[in-house]
C-alpha cells in the first residue's frame, strides 16, 4: 500500500504554486506559475531516483529504470496544469499518486522488469491555449507540433513563445518514447461515486468532446434610438441559441450534455445593441451518433436563428474528440487491483477529457477515478478525501505493478 | 446663418483627438483623450472672446458676455466625450455647433442682450462610468456629487479620482450657475428624419430610460462531468432572460425598446459551467406606464427563471430617469426658427437619453435634432452629411439668438 500521508502532504505543497482566490489553484499553462510547478516535480521525482526527460511539447517524463532497461516502460501520470479558477486535484492527483507509487516502490524494495515512468502532460486544461489535451495530442499524433505552437492565448501570446519563455522545450522529438501501457489516476469530476459510496471507478469508456466556436454578427447600434425593427442584434441570437444547446442536450438524456462556458458581448456596452458575441459550444456524449445528432441540429437552428433575425453565423470546431473505448487488458488490471485490495468499484465512463484518451490511440491505456465532493470539478471549491486519494493510489500501484511484471 | 464649413473643420479636428479603430472616436470620458479634447475646446472658446469657468463635476461652460450680464445667461451644448467604439458626432456637434453659433454672433457683431454659455457636460455617455449623463445630473439635483464621484470604472478606479487626475475639478460648485434656458443639438442615433427627408427634428418629448444590472449567481462545474440535472448554469438563465427582454419590448411596440447590450460570464471558459452571469437590461419608452409595466414583467419573468434554474437572482437599477416632455415655449423657439430659414421639420421623441433631459427639471429646455446616415450611432461608422450639421446649427443658432433677446 501506498503511504497516504506522503502523498496528501505533497498536494498541498504542490496547492502552495499558483494558488487560488478562493482556496484553489490559477496554475495555467506555461505562466511562470506553471514553470515553478514544474520545477518543484522534476525536484521530487530527482530526489526519488528517478532521471526527468522533457519533449519537444514541454511533456516531463520521470523514469525509475527497470530490471531489463531495455523493456518498453509502463507509464502513469496526468498534467499539473489548472483552470484559472481551478481546484487542488484535477490532474494534479494523477501525477504526484504517480510519484508516490514510485517512491513506495523504492520503500519496498521492489524492482519491477519493466521500467516506470510518471509524465507530466503539458497543457490538459486548453483554457489558456485551446484545444484541452494539446500535448498529449501532439504525443498521439492527433495535431501537429507546428499548428500546436501557433495556438494563442487571449493575449495573441503563442504556445511555443510561452513554452520557450518558461525554458521548457526540451530536446526530446515529441511522441517518439516508447511505452508499454499507460495508466491515469484522475478524479471524477461528476458525482456518481460518490452518491453510490463506491471507492473506484474502473474507467471503461470516455464521452467523446466537440467545441464549437460561434460567431455571431449583427450591427452596433444605440439602444435607445433604433427602433426593434431596424436592429441585428448579436446578443439575442447568442441567447437564443444557448438556449438552443440546452435543449439539445436535454433530448439526449442522459447520454449526452451541452452548455455554453465562454461568450463575449462586443462592444459590451449597456446601451449598445451588440454587433457581435463569440461564444464556445462544448457538447459531449459517449455516442458517435449522439454527438453527430447534436452538432446537426445545431447548426440547422442556429442557421434559421442568424436568418431571422439577420446575423452573419461562423462557426469554427476549436476541439474534437472521439469517444473512446479503453484497453481491455489495461482495464482488467484496474479492476483486478481494486477487487485484491477489497475497494468497493464500479464501471464508469469518463465525462470529461483527459490525456489518456489521447493516448490510447497510441498504446493500450486506462484511467481509475476517483471520487470527489458533490462532483463539482473547474472550480476552486473542488474537494477530495485523503482516503479517496490513497484508496486510488493504491489501485493505481498494484495496476502498474502488474502490467510492469513485478 | 452660420458658417458650415468652419464649423466642419472643427468637428474634424476635435475628431483627431482619441480616435477609434474604424474611422470614429474613443474619446472615453476621464481619460487623457478626454482631457486633450477639453484643452482643445477650451482654447477655441478663449479665442472666441469667451470666458471658460469649470464646476466640481469637470462640467465647462464657455461664457460671451451680453449686453445685459446680470441677466441669466441662454446656455446651449452637449458634450464631448465618446462610446469606446463612438462616432464623430454624436455629443460633440451639440458642442461645437455651440462654437460655431458664437463664432457667427461675433463674426456678425450682434451683442444680445442675455449672456450665451456654451457647455460641455462631463461624462454623458456613461459606458466607463454608469449611469449615462451623470454631470448634468447632478447639475440638476437628481444625483449627489459624492455618490457621483464614488462611482467606479470596470478597473476599480473612481470618477472622483480620474477627474483630479486630468485637472478638471473646477472651483465652481455644481448646480450654481444660473441660466434662462438651454438648447442642445444633437444627432437623431435614430432612422426617422433620414427616411422622411426632413432637415430638422423638433424635440417635444424624451423616452424615459430604465437600467437593471441582473446578476444570476449558480456554480460553476465541468461542462463534460457535470449531469445536466445537477446544474445550476447561469449562462442559461441569462439566456433566457435576454429573450424575455426582446419579447417584453417587442409586445410594447413602436413604442418601447430594450435589449441587453452588455454581458459578462464567469469564470468564462469553455469547459465550465458559468457560476455567475452579470448583464445590463436597457429598457426604453416615452410612456410611464409601458417603463412600469416592463419592469414589473422582466421582474416576475427573470424570477420565475431563475428558481427553475436554481439560481440566485439580483436585479439592481444602474440608470434611470423618466419619460421629458420639454418646455413649450422653447421647443416653439426651435420650430419657428426651422420655419424662417426654411428648414423641413417635424415633431420627434428622442429615443436616447441626453443631458437636456436633465436641465429640463430646472430651467426650460428645448433640443435640435438633425438627420444621421441610417440611423446608426454608438458605432464608428456614425455619420452625416454637412448640411445636415448646418442646418441644425443655424436653427440653434435663431433659437438662441430669439431666446437671447437681440
Ligand atoms: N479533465 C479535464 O477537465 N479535462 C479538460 C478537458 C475537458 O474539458 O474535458
Ligand atoms: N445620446 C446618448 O447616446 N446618450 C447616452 C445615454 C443613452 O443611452 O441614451
Amino acid at each position: 500500500r501506498v503511504d497516504g500521508s506522503r502523498l496528501w502532504d505533497s498536494l498541498m505543497e504542490m496547492a502552495q504554486v499558483g494558488p487560488g482566490l478562493r482556496g484553489g489553484n490559477n496554475r495555467q499553462t506555461l505562466t511562470d506559475a506553471d514553470k515553478d510547478g514544474r520545477d518543484l516535480f522534476k525536484r521530487w521525482c530527482e530526489e526519488a531516483g528517478m532521471t526527468v526527460g522533457v519533449d519537444s511539447m514541454g511533456n516531463m517524463f520521470a523514469r525509475l529504470e527497470g530490471a531489463e532497461p531495455d523493456l518498453d516502460p509502463v507509464m502513469m501520470g496526468s498534467h499539473l496544469d489548472t483552470q484559472p479558477t481551478g481546484g487542488k486535484y484535477d490532474g494534479v492527483l494523477g501525477v504526484l499518486a504517480g510519484l508516490e507509487v514510485v517512491r513506495s516502490i523504492r520503500d519496498q524494495g521492489i524492482t519491477p522488469r519493466r521500467p516506470i515512468v510518471v509524465v507530466n502532460w503539458t497543457n490538459e486544461e486548453g483554457t489558456r491555449f485551446a484545444p484541452a489535451m494539446l500535448s498529449s495530442g501532439v504525443f498521439a499524433g492527433v495535431h501537429s507540433q507546428d499548428w500546436a505552437y501557433g495556438r494563442e492565448d487571449a493575449e495573441g501570446k503563442t504556445f511555443g513563445e510561452e513554452l520557450a519563455r518558461i525554458g521548457y522545450v526540451g530536446d526530446e522529438p515529441v511522441g517518439t518514447r516508447k511505452m508499454h501501457a499507460m495508466f491515469e489516476l484522475h478524479i471524477e469530476q461528476g458525482p456518481i461515486l460518490e452518491a453510490e459510496g463506491k471507492d473506484i471507478g474502473v474507467v471503461t469508456h470516455g464521452q467523446g468532446l466537440n467545441w464549437l466556436q460561434v460567431t455571431l454578427t449583427g450591427q452596433e447600434a444605440h439602444t435607445g434610438s433604433t427602433p426593434m425593427p431596424m436592429r441585428r442584434n448579436a446578443g439575442l441570437g447568442a441567447a437564443k441559441i444557448t438556449d438552443l444547446v440546452h435543449e439539445i442536450a436535454m433530448s439526449h438524456q442522459p447520454d449526452a450534455v451541452g452548455a455554453v462556458g465562454q461568450c463575449d458581448y462586443y462592444p459590451n456596452s449597456r446601451n449598445i445593441v451588440p454587433g457581435k458575441v463569440v461564444f464556445t459550444i462544448d457538447f459531449r456524449s459517449p455516442s458517435f451518433e449522439t454527438q453527430a445528432d447534436m452538432e446537426a441540429r445545431l447548426r440547422a437552428g442556429a442557421a434559421k436563428i442568424a436568418e431571422d433575425l439577420d446575423l452573419q453565423l461562423e462557426i469554427e470546431q476549436v476541439g474534437h474528440f472521439d469517444p473512446v473505448t479503453f484497453d481491455e487488458g489495461c482495464v482488467s488490471a484496474v479492476r483486478k487491483a481494486a477487487e485484491k485490495l477489497g475497494y468497493s468499484h464500479r464501471n464508469i465512463i469518463s465525462g470529461a477529457g483527459h490525456d489518456a484518451c489521447w493516448i490510447n490511440k497510441v498504446a493500450p491505456t486506462a484511467m481509475v477515478m476517483c471520487p470527489c465532493v458533490d462532483g463539482l470539478s473547474h472550480n476552486e471549491d473542488e474537494d477530495i478525501s485523503r482516503e479517496w486519494a490513497t484508496a486510488g493510489t493504491d489501485v493505481l500501484l498494484h495496476a502498474v505493478l502488474e502490467t510492469a511484471e513485478i
